[in-house]
C-alpha cells in the first residue's frame, strides 16, 4: 500500500515539476531534472535526515523509470494536462506521502511530533525545492493549505493509534483526512492568514 | 554549557526567521517553517556532513518546543522585537554556535580547519537557508562580518588549545572573541570589502 | 588518476565560483564561500546521497588548501581569467568529475542508471548550488549542453564496460567523449531545445 502511494505520488510530483519548469522556459534537461527533483526531493531529504542511505530512489530503479515516463508524458500532453489539472484526482494523492514519511519516522523510533514533521517534509519538500530551483518563493509558504492538511492528517494518525482500531483503518482514515482537507481548501479557497493580511501581495 | 548555548541560539535564530518571513508576507505556516529552518538549518547541515543521523533536533523534542514557543512569541510581539532588535544581547549569542560545531568536529576526529568550517556552518547556515527560501542573496555573503567573527573565534579556540590553559577557559575566551568582534563590527559598521567596492550596491 | 581529476576539477570549479560571486558584488567572505561551495557541492551531495560520511573534503584537507589557493589566485587575476576563460582547457576538465561519481556509485553497488545520475550530480551540482546562492535560475537548466555531455559520457562508460576492453581505456574513452561533446557544443553553440522555443527568453 505504501508502495502504491509512493508510485502515484511520484507520478503526480513529476508531472507538476514538468509544468512549472516549462513555464520557466527551461530546456529539455532542465525540465527532466526539475521533474526528478520534485518527485524525489521530499523522500530524499527525509532519508538523509534519518540516515537511511543510499536514499530510497537509488535503491529502487523503478522510481527513475516512473519519473522519466511521467515527464515524457507530461511534455507531450502539456496543454491537455494543464486543462485537466484542477480535476485530476491524481494530484490529491500526494498528500498521502505524509503517511509514508510518518511510517519511516516510527520505524526509526522518533517522537510523534518529529514523525509528523518527517511526513510533512516528505510530502512537501519536493515542491519547495522545485520552486527554489525555479527562483520562486516556495508557493507552499504563501498560499496553500497543503502542508496544513499533511500535518492534520498526521495528528489524526497518532490520535487514532491510541484507540483500539486496526492499523489499516487508522491509515485509511488519516489518508482520507489529508485528502478531504485539501479538497475543501481548494474548493472554498481557504488559506492560512498571512501575518500582515492587509498589505498587498508581493510578487 | 553547550546545551544552554544551543537553546539560546535556537531562540535567537527562530525569532530572526519569523521577522524575515513576516517581511515577505508569508502565511502562518510559512512563518513557522522559516523559523524552524533558520533555527535548525546550521546544525542539521553539520550533522549530515559528519554523518550524525538522525540529526540532533530529531532526537531531542525540546528544540521543537523551544522553536514553536519562540516563533509564537515573535509573531505576537513582532513590532516590539523589531524595535528592541539592535539592543537585544540574545542575538549576539548565536555566534557561540560556532563552538558547538567545533566540538562536534573534534569528536569526529577532523582537521582543525575543517572543525572551524563546521563551526561556521553551524552558526551561519541557518541564516543562509532562511534567505534562500525567502528568495534573497544570503545577507551573510554581502555585508555582515558575522561569519568572519565565527572563523576568528574558531582560530582563537585552536590557538589557545595549544597552550596549558584549562578547556573551560579556552572555550570562554573563544566565545568572548566571537561576541566582541561581532559587537565591534556592528557598532563601527565594519564590513569586509566587496571585490568591486567602487561600484554601486546591487539590490 | 581519479585524484588528479578531483584536484583539477576543484580548481576549475573554485575559479568559476569566484567569477560569479564577484559579478554579484559579494564581499570577500561571500566570494570564498561561493568558491568553496561550487568546488565541493557536487561531491558533497553525492557523498550524502550514498551515505559516505564524513563527506570527502572533510577527510582530506588538501581540497581546502587547493580551493583557497585557487580562489585567491582568481581574485588577484580576475580580469585576466575572464579574458582567457573561453580558451582555458582547465574548465573542460570538470566534465570528468562525472567519472569520479560513477566510480563511487559502482563501489556502492548501485544500478548503472543511478551511477550515471550520481556522476552527473557530482559534475553539475556545484554549479547549481552556486547559482542558487547567487539567486539565479541555474544556468545548467537553461542553456548549457554540459549535463548532457556528462550523461552521454556515463552511457559510453557503461556500454564499453560490456566489451572486452581494459578498464583504463574505457575510462579514457568516456572522458574524451565528455570533453569532445562539451567542446563541440560550445563551438557550435548547440543547446537543447527549450520546450517553448518560440517564446522570448526570460531573464
Amino acid at each position: 500500500m505504501f508502495y502504491t502511494i509512493d508510485i502515484l505520488g511520484t507520478i503526480a510530483f513529476a508531472i507538476s515539476g514538468v509544468l512549472v519548469a516549462i513555464s520557466k522556459k527551461m530546456d529539455l534537461f532542465g525540465v527532466l531534472i526539475i521533474a526528478f527533483v520534485t518527485a524525489v526531493g521530499g523522500g530524499t531529504l527525509r532519508d538523509l535526515l534519518i540516515g537511511n542511505t543510499p536514499v530510497s530512489w537509488m535503491k529502487d530503479i523503478t522510481f527513475t523509470y516512473v519519473i522519466l515516463g511521467s515527464a515524457v508524458f507530461a511534455i507531450l500532453f502539456k496543454s491537455k494536462i494543464n486543462y485537466l489539472r484542477t480535476s485530476l484526482f491524481l494530484f490529491d494523492t500526494i498528500g498521502l506521502y505524509t503517511l509514508v514519511g510518518i511510517e519511516k519516522g516510527i520505524n526509526a523510533d522518533l517522537h510523534p511530533i518529529i514523525c509528523i514533521a518527517l511526513g510533512t517534509i516528505t510530502a512537501s519538500f519536493g515542491g519547495v525545492i522545485r520552486d527554489i530551483l525555479c527562483n520562486e518563493i516556495p508557493v507552499i509558504f504563501r498560499k496553500e493549505i497543503y502542508a496544513t492538511a499533511c500535518i492534520l492528517g498526521g495528528v489524526t494518525y497518532f490520535l487514532l493509534s491510541e484507540l483500539p482500531i486496526k492499523d489499516d483503518f487508522v491509515f485509511i482514515i488519516a489518508g482520507v483526512v489529508v485528502i478531504i482537507i485539501r479538497l475543501l481548501a481548494v474548493k472554498f479557497k481557504i488559506a492560512l492568514p498571512t501575518i500582515y493580511s492587509n498589505t498587498k501581495e508581493v510578487n
